[in-house]
């Protein structure tokens, strides 16, 4: 079907290479429009791509004409991306048929360009960049600091003060609060030989950046990198086992697998190692525009991995009260294999 | 009608005093349900009240089960809450009819409780507190900052270091970008005699504070106070008629007029000054759990204001490439008068 609509900013940011926070991108088979208000307009004009701008002060009624003068028999559009009564209010008194097609504008994007690569490339190095200037800061200042105060830390060092976006709330987790895959900050306090756990991410020229450590609270030697050298015997071993799951991932992740062979990869290594049912979420999610798009890595997804797609791998174990353990990067798939951005 | 169902987060707090990102309540008439997955179930039962805690891998079939189970006819919903994509599949193959009723939540927060007024005063204080810090911020290091780093600043300062979740992005906008009534943060540097709109707010147990300043830049007498000297007559001459209509609606809101009354207050004075045009935007909105409650301050509400109603007194004047300036206060009326929480 050539007949589209879209009002999510990344789906229509992908389409013109512009895009804003009220907007309704029209794609006909003869035309596009991207219909915004007064505020948006100017800038449309100098950077959306190959459509046109349409002001509006009622962006759904604008639509609306269009779609009548145009006689539009067929629409299609992405369920996720109307409220009801956004739905309702847009189709009723329309001769248009309206047809639901979940994610369309994801599943499109599932294989990134090279310019794409090059973005995200980008934004996973000052992600990192982020997670160094972090670790410096524990080192230096780390003992004692709150979760609180530490995630307000990781917002600072992740958005380069403030030059960056991030591309979703970071995470900070002390010990068994890292039990919990997505932990609020608490008033917790960062002590020697803590796990601390780290999930965090940023934009850059829109494209997002995800990445999780799980390090030994050591304010001399403290990092995020990979070797890691726990006091706890037990966070040793969990971390071990997370770290050979995940190496083995992406050591393995062949283009023409399934997605759900690259989660076995994962699953197995925890599975063999006796801690399966702590592993609680699939193995990782597909990274762009969005913070999740596809393809989803989990056991039940048939896709078919291909070269420049772009992806976490990111498994965990999670120990209720006690602790817990994730280790992500976000991977693109060149040559056949999954290189780390 | 007394069954509803809900998925919004602060709505559903306000039923029963404890939310998460995952849940659907659903209020029948005899039973209301609280249906989360496993992550939440345990504060859920620690905290919400008056509500049965449901634990659910799946739960739109969970309350498709209950609504079948209860033989439940007629459900109210807001349009607003729901995807497209969720509402098919709440309603699909269920022989209860879903009303649709835009709001209905929303609509009953609108005359706060006493003690709901407690929280938002706090919140206010709190937000105040920020703004303090952040003037102090740039009385002492503020020179040739740029907006992107004082943004990372207001964080800062508005979070309290991150203790408190902001209840929106905060803007920080010089000169001409204060023309923007929404503006992002540039890397535009601040100057001495700029002018520089900073509008922030926090939340406090979930409540939202929401303020908005304009201040003329002297780094050594700096601050957020409403008595401002500019060196450029134009900013002096377009502040005092602002600060003149945000005062007027102040002192004369009185319960008992509409809401359209108070737009009235605000507008005339701008537009007697010969700038209504510039003004344009509503004089305010509601704040509570949401940041945009009820009431909608602006020239077609009808709505009667009454005691506890809180809401924000806003005008601005815009400029375009030029220099913007908007004064807020979030009010709550009191023995008939609007109070700045």
């Amino acid at each position: 079907m050539k007949n589209f609509i879209l009002r999510d900013e990344n789906a229509i940011y992908y389409e013109c290479k512009f895009s804003c926070d009220n907007v309704i991108y029209l794609n006909l088979s003869d035309e596009k429009y991207f219909i915004t208000d007064a505020r948006y307009t100017t800038e449309a004009k100098e950077y959306a791509k190959k459509c046109e701008i349409i002001e509006s002060s009622n962006l759904i009624d604008t639509a609306k004409e269009i779609l009548k003068k145009n006689k539009i028999k067929k629409l299609m559009f992405d369920p996720n991306d109307f409220t009801y009564a956004a739905y309702t209010n847009i189709s009723e008194n329309l001769k248009t048929q309206f047809i639901p097609k979940a994610n369309f504008s994801k599943l499109k994007r599932i294989i990134k360009s090279d310019k794409e690569i090059v973005l995200l490339k980008k934004a996973a190095i000052k992600g990192r960049e982020g997670f160094k200037e972090l670790a410096k800061f524990i080192r230096k200042n780390g003992f004692n600091q709150s979760e609180e105060f530490l995630y307000f830390k990781a917002f600072e060092k992740m958005t380069h003060t403030g030059k960056l976006d991030i591309s979703f709330e970071p995470i900070i987790a002390i010990n068994e609060n890292a039990a919990k895959p997505h932990a609020l900050p608490t008033s917790k306090k960062l002590k020697l030989n803590d796990l601390l756990l780290v999930d965090a991410g940023i934009k850059y020229k829109r494209y997002c950046s995800d990445r999780t450590c799980t390090s030994a609270v050591d304010f001399e030697k403290f990092s995020f990198k990979r070797e890691q050298k726990f006091k706890n015997d037990k966070h040793q071993k969990i971390y071990d086992i997370v770290l050979k799951a995940q190496l083995n991932a992406i050591e393995k992740a062949r283009v023409g697998m399934k997605a759900s062979e690259i989660d076995k990869l994962t699953r197995d290594v925890i599975e063999k190692a006796g801690f399966g049912k702590y592993f609680i979420h699939s193995t990782g999610h597909g990274v762009g525009l969005d913070i999740h798009e596809f393809p989803n890595i989990n056991s039940k997804s048939d896709v078919i991995i291909e070269d420049n797609m772009v992806f976490t791998i990111e498994p965990g174990i999670y120990l209720p009260n006690e602790f817990g353990v994730r280790i992500e990067d976000t991977v693109v798939m060149q040559d056949g294999k999954a290189v780390i951005l």
